[in-house]
């Protein structure tokens, strides 16, 4: 998505360990206008996928997540995160390792909010290792729901969890692919 | 605002203590055409209220936020939850206790997202004792931004946090009003 590519050049910061920080228009500011143009373009991607449900992780993928759902006409729903085990016969749970906050968070949906006939678009801000929408499939699949696809604002796309994921027959879609990136030599992106 | 009191009345759930309930649309499953016409709400109600950014806490906040601040035109921020403190010169940082988890966050914002000539609308989902507002305009006070009005979901008119900040002379806007709730008779809105 061209306009998301524009964006990351010209507002990304990129430290070392391949390290993208995108604070000023994803992660903790919000560029509103452009929220809606990714929730458009990801509603475009999945037209046809029969989405029922949009799930996402809390907190930064809900903006987008919500403006998504609202394009298909149907519910979000967001993960939450804990540091304690959560053994509720209430909730679906999984654990998901973050690699850039050095932590494994226990992740919980409450069962009523995820159905065998439904069909989940995952979205989530980043794609790196794949942690996250491993534990968002992990949730969706333990519900009986089936899951219509996987769509991410940011794939680091010289890491494995994109990769991974559509060698498993899921559709991955990203905004914007990062094939490299450097904070002498700026980012590339992949088409 | 007709249309969520009866949401609230028909999915909302009261328990012993004063506790409701509405993670079945508003805290945990969004029903996001709800969250569009609340967003409305709010753009309308504070129309002319010069808005620049739109203010909220994670996580629950997030999404009618977002929806807000794109109906005005302008940028959204979430300010961050941590157990541990964060002294970094970076951030605006205080406290906020919560009477819910019975435990106090420490809550940020990058002090680069909140400025002088800012005028801010802080959104959240509930107000009872006024506590999350409260750290919300303490860090917008701190960045020297002045505050347009804050808007919640809910507010517990029967408890004092709403009450409190109008004699402050900042407008709250609540788009339900609760005056009275019982597990048994159920809920009264006022108005």
């Amino acid at each position: 998505m061209k306009l998301l590519e524009e964006k990351i050049r010209a507002c990304g910061k990129v430290y070392p360990g391949d390290v993208l920080k995108v604070d000023s228009f994803v992660n903790h500011q919000i560029d509103t206008s452009l929220a809606w143009e990714m929730a458009e373009e990801f509603h475009r991607l999945f037209a046809d996928a029969g989405v029922t449900k949009v799930l996402t992780i809390e907190a930064s993928g809900i903006a987008v997540a919500c403006m998504t759902a609202y394009r298909f006409g149907v519910p979000m729903v967001f993960a939450k995160k804990s540091k304690t085990s959560n053994m509720s016969s209430d909730v679906y749970s999984t654990e998901v390792r973050s690699y850039t906050h050095n932590t494994t968070y226990n992740v919980t949906v409450a069962r009523e909010y995820l159905k065998p006939d439904d069909n989940i678009l995952l979205i989530d801000d980043f794609l790196a290792r794949g942690e996250a929408l491993r534990g968002l499939l992990d949730l969706s699949l333990q519900s009986g729901a089936s899951v219509a696809g996987m769509g991410v604002i940011i794939e680091k796309a010289f890491q494995s969890g994109g990769d991974k994921l559509r060698a498993k027959g899921y559709r991955v879609e990203a905004l914007a692919r990062v094939g490299k990136m450097d904070p002498e030599t700026g980012i590339e992106f992949v088409h």
